[in-house]
């Protein structure tokens, strides 16, 4: 609640700073707020070149198991949203009304995924959806929490055999956060009628599962303790009942599965008999070694409905993927990394879609990519090797002044020919700052024309590193495609021959 | 303007609606409008396809050409945006003011470079951004214009020799624009220093060349005539002015290069200057074929300082890439495609987000993606070419009942090989049912277990196309990578052997 106040005092203070630059300084002139967005980002190429790492590497897991992709719009109409996120719909980022719907900008990918499947009256797919999502919510920018960031959704859609597309979204997240190699991780899975099911075992009202279903949910950011005084004190749960509930989540898997009590509860017997058989899968595509029953995992999501998961990642399992010694500086941010994937089973979602309420059976994961892109980018940043942010093979260079229509030709060879060129703007650019730049730039090539190698009808090519020039040379209107050039680069970087230039 | 009042009536009918089903219809249930956003549209896995297929053609461009890319928050402080779009400002979609910062949904992708040069004191970059868009104009979805869309841009940054970034930009439409076989087109080219000479030249008054401007770009959607009705009688500007504009816009290029009265201006002087300088560039990179100097080009937007361009496909050209005869029904709706490219230099925009104003040139151009798909979708629609939206390699099936763990060992190794594999989500699906999904989602193999196969310790290896099943068969446990299966798949295909399941 302090926390909340002190958001939106930070938020008003913002506010005013910038009616005050709108309305100019002392010269009158316009002064701008050169920033983005409160809890949003620019990425610039570096980041960019590990975003797309990222993805591609999550893409292709998600193509492996023959999924398809779908896209939606960035804002839905508000209605869509209505009543589908339990108490974080505050969090919610509306639209001006400028004359004509009401509309919202999308919180999640499921709730759209969800009113997609109803419009077009789909029954079974599996697909993917990697897009941005939004949410006014406390950023914590360096711990990979931002306003707008992106969710990888793979969702199963369709009326199938229990829990076999359930485990196949666990094995999705086992194998992303291997190949991802982020270090050790886990996945805790649960289920929703096992938790209501002890909700009501431990005699919490029925009115009250979903508002103390959110606050267990606490449970990996705060203490117990905290946890009770919110359930007792702001919720209005009996002391008794909240204790009962303490009890449970520190139970272990084996000694829930043959919990007396439990078991009066049919909700909670139809959640174990379904986390068995869940296990007896995972055994199958042989994840189990990361997977655990946790019954102190909640989800804060309404909408989930049976088993439900989610991935953390371990500290030391954080702190070696980052390279970091266990007591290093820094290392106390990058460890409250935590949840990096999390999911579960909404079978009736799409009902709330369907103008006859039929059902959509779903399960489906979220993977939480922002805060793999942050420990991708502290591992960057303690590795030495460079990122490359350009793919140029070759750079089209000039020794001498008067070049440049000979430069312009000689590109306009190498793009038809498929070779990732590039040339600078200048008329007279120097050899020397034209070697820089591919030093800077890791262009592995360097094509340098000369007015003795215009009249021999050749040009000179230099391996940037090394400064070799291997022969033979290539001759203008000789240039076939990528191949040659690749090889060339490849084939003799260990032939030596003088660098003679400059 | 009319048109205006009727989309403004469209828009509160629909909101209307919305609160009506809000509220509930005769039965008290919560009823929902179930559709996207006005002016906004899903894609679904196929138009994903299409989609990922220009993209991966106009970014391999841009690399081509040593872009690197970046990104940018989807809303920017609604600050960021004003004062940059001239009369289209009104377009711009505004967030609720939900106690923060005042925010807009970008309007295109150059302001938002603009804003990210000068945050960063960046001075020269040559990068490419691909993202959604927004403006709240009136939609024609038929014929790709939406209020949600995709723009890609290439620009270059920096302090360069005239026109040599300027003529890559045309190149790379030219490339572009070739590559996506869209049918023939053209680009236009122009500059703003010859308009506002011309303007003046003409007798516009100072003040008015922006809006005069605005209402030439015109030219391409209404006739002259309505044109100069505009100027005069909403614009207020003389008659004469406005027939000597129209002489002017006539005019061919040659002719132009000589006309006495507009070397007067200076700035015209420079921009035919560069026009010329630019077109010998663009002889070097072999494009001239297709560009052509055009003063009825004028560009909607505020923020050009020089050359500007437009790229269009010529009406036959658009019916020929549809697959459509000169005269067929549908065919007067694809040829009002129109532009399909558009950019040019802005010199100043940097300038006005720099606290001191310090300039960055640019120059750039944005591929209008959105019209692109709609022609991409029209011909694949009139194809008989079908689209697979999975890559699936191999679907697990069994011929036999009770076989589920079987399935679910083999796919797991099939994965660990990287292989793309499905398996269906039934514990005893039927083989024709099996075989019917592969047929429907073009997976080229089925590897069937059986009890037989399982005793002899084989897996049945099945073409779905044609039935064939080759020697000899894999054995599980055996796979190694996913190119002894693609091996398989190929070089075993002319093998003649039985098919003798169900």
């Amino acid at each position: 609640m302090k926390l909340c106040a002190l958001l939106q005092i930070d938020e008003e203070v913002a506010k005013l700073l910038q009616l005050k630059a709108q309305l100019g300084g002392d010269e009158g002139k316009h002064q701008f707020v050169l920033k983005t967005a409160k809890g949003t980002r620019d990425y610039n190429p570096k980041q960019m070149a590990i975003r797309e790492k990222v993805f591609s590497t999550i893409v292709s897991c998600f193509k492996r198991h023959g999924a398809e992709t779908i896209d939606t719009p960035v804002f839905e109409l508000k209605e869509t949203l209505t009543g589908k996120y339990g108490e974080d719909s505050k969090l919610i980022y509306d639209l001006k009304d400028q004359g004509g719907e009401l509309l919202s900008l999308r919180y999640d990918l499921t709730v759209p995924f969800a009113r997609y499947l109803a419009m077009n009256k789909i029954t079974n797919i599996k697909r993917y959806h990697i897009a941005k999502v939004y949410r006014r919510d406390n950023p914590a920018m360096t711990r990979g929490r931002y306003r707008e960031f992106y969710q990888c959704d793979f969702d199963i859609a369709g009326q199938y055999d229990a829990m076999i597309p359930d485990a196949e979204c666990l094995k999705i997240v086992y194998e992303i956060l291997s190949e991802l190699d982020l270090g050790d991780f886990r996945i805790k899975v649960n289920d929703r009628r096992i938790l209501d099911g002890m909700f009501a075992v431990c005699g919490v009202p029925d009115e009250k599962f979903r508002t103390i279903c959110s606050t267990v949910d606490k449970l990996d950011k705060m203490p117990w303790e905290e946890v009770r005084r919110e359930m007792v004190e702001e919720k209005g749960l009996s002391e008794q009942a909240a204790d009962q509930i303490g009890e449970y989540v520190s139970m272990q898997g084996e000694r829930l599965l043959q919990d007396q009590k439990l078991s009066q509860s049919k909700l909670a017997c139809a959640g174990l008999a379904d986390i068995k058989q869940l296990f007896s899968y995972l055994q199958l595509f042989q994840v189990t070694d990361k997977v655990v029953f946790d019954l102190s995992l909640a989800r804060g999501l309404d909408y989930y409905t049976g088993i439900i998961y989610e991935a953390v990642l371990t500290q030391a399992g954080v702190a070696a993927a980052c390279g970091e010694a266990q007591n290093g500086a820094g290392g106390e941010e990058s460890v409250s990394v935590g949840s990096v994937a999390g999911g579960g089973r909404y079978d009736g979602l799409v009902g709330m879609f369907d103008p006859k309420g039929r059902k959509v059976p779903c399960v489906g994961v979220s993977i939480g990519i922002e805060r793999i892109f942050s420990i991708m980018e502290q591992k960057a940043e303690a590795s030495a090797e460079k990122i490359r942010t350009t793919q140029v093979q070759v750079m089209v260079a000039s020794a001498q002044k008067n070049l440049l229509e000979e430069r312009l030709k000689l590109i306009t060879e190498l793009w038809s020919a498929g070779i990732k060129a590039e040339v600078m703007y200048k008329k007279n650019p120097k050899l020397l700052s034209q070697l820089q730049h591919c030093e800077e730039a890791g262009i592995p090539l360097v094509a340098i024309l000369g007015e003795q190698e215009l009249k021999d009808g050749v040009v000179k090519l230099r391996v940037v590193a090394s400064r070799e020039e291997p022969r033979p040379q290539t001759t203008p209107g000789q240039i076939k495609s990528r191949e040659t050039l690749t090889e060339t680069s490849h084939t003799h970087t260990h032939t030596h021959t003088q660098s003679t230039v400059h």
